[in-house]
């Protein structure tokens, strides 16, 4: 593993690191922040899955979380969105929603995806195994966190992993990828089209099918462009009340889709798993 | 003016605007953060001066500083560094230390230089008479605050006009730009070989003229590549106490010159110049 940077931050420490990625069968960037409290001893974990078109730095140059991290002692980590580099096919049209920068979390079956994108293995397996070998981080359930296609990935990891996740949040999420244009293309591409197969990459599926309950954090802002047409927040809605999972659905008034509208309220976020992280 | 991008942001408002600037015979973009009691009526502002090779976005989106100015009611502004366009001229090698990114907020009286790059004219005097006319901003004195090359123009303006800047804080900035490789570059090619005439545009030079003393805090990191060589805090010191005005200048240890240096500290920037503000 190589170190690409660091910065003193908030009396902790931003770290950018490279690694040869078995899953993901390439060379990967991720981010990394340690607060001072790991200076003393094992700290918890939040993972953060960014968006579409993101890389590992959206979240730890654009989002203020440091500041709450460092309060709260937990440490950030953040990869990037896809497989990365010059074997790794990308959409022939080089669309910005599908292909590179677009991995959508899941485990790819198809060719030619299905030799590179495995972004679920990756997030959920082999980098959590890694930086626990570099780092000093606590044994134990760690949070997830992420936004819009990185909610989407958040919730389904999540989900789908109750042993491993003290703690669900989400900005933003894709809440039913195999019912918006998003989701469909990418799950249509990765797992091809038999969609009975696509329910377990799904979050609303995944409650309807009887995910164990989480607690759950969302926030979408009412001024986002994407909400009705991609990110159907009222589909995670409906799901939760049916399976009588309590969580916490908010609706933000006047906030769009942006990194200014995590910023505002990431710190509520973390103080949200913080909370969970102490007791799990 | 054309708003390009607006975002709700701890229930203010971040804006991005594109105006046709006189001082720079080019059109401008720049940011303007309002926080929330802009709502209620006019506020105080802090002008952000950013550095080398950077926009009007590097700030407004990697700082974290709207958080603060939310809490503490002060707007803030962030202009471009330095006019752009087709017409206007860069360094001959686009090299990033000169030319476009890099007005150094100096008002250029050589040619091809002066008939664009009058950045002082337009921080200290055409931007805040459009942002008064155009936002609920309080009357009377702004604060002043800048990053690298902007910690020299916020305590270059700052020093200079007493009456407009209530107080002046700077982070990394260029102390002694006469005696640095980056300001002899930039002053020489603006202003000429006439070294007597960049004293007005130096901050240690205007302190050892009598420049007025002027509340003032200046952060620098010690792990900071371009301590010694470009950015000179000690001939800042030197003369501050030499003149008998009292400044706060720390020293941050392990810190380095990015946007994480800023981020840290940045709450505490406001904060002094919220206390200075509110008593001007």
């Amino acid at each position: 593993m190589e170190t690409l940077a660091a910065s003193r931050c908030f009396d902790g420490e931003q770290l950018r690191l490279r690694h040869a990625s078995t899953a993901l069968d390439c060379s990967m960037t991720f981010s990394v922040y340690l607060p001072p409290q790991a200076n003393a001893g094992p700290v918890p974990v939040l993972y953060w899955l960014s968006g579409l078109t993101c890389t590992d730095e959206n979240f730890v140059t654009k989002a203020g979380a440091q500041r709450y991290a460092a309060e709260a002692g937990i440490a950030l980590v953040a990869p990037d969105t896809s497989p990365r580099g010059d074997g790794v096919p990308d959409d022939a049209e080089g669309a910005w929603d599908f292909g590179l920068g677009a991995g959508f979390y899941v485990n790819a079956t198809e060719a030619p995806w299905r030799d590179h994108y495995h972004m679920y293995d990756y997030v959920v397996h082999e980098l959590p195994a890694l930086v626990a070998a570099e780092f000093p981080l606590r044994d134990g359930p760690a949070a997830i966190a992420g936004h819009s296609m990185g909610g989407h990935g958040a919730l389904v990891a999540g989900l789908r992993n109750p042993e491993r996740y003290a703690s669900i949040s989400a900005f933003a999420p894709i809440c039913a990828p195999s019912r918006c244009p998003w989701g469909q293309k990418a799950l249509g591409n990765y797992l091809g089209e038999d969609t009975a197969l696509w329910r377990s990459w799904d979050a609303e599926a995944l409650l309807r099918d009887g995910a164990t309950a989480r607690p759950l954090l969302v926030d979408q802002g009412e001024a986002d462009g994407f909400l009705a047409e991609q990110l159907m927040p009222e589909r995670l809605e409906a799901a939760c009340a049916d399976a009588g999972i309590e969580a916490t659905l908010r609706r933000q008034p006047g906030y769009d889709h942006s990194y200014y509208f995590i910023a505002s309220f990431v710190g509520e976020h973390i103080a949200f798993h913080a909370e969970r992280l102490a007791g799990a």
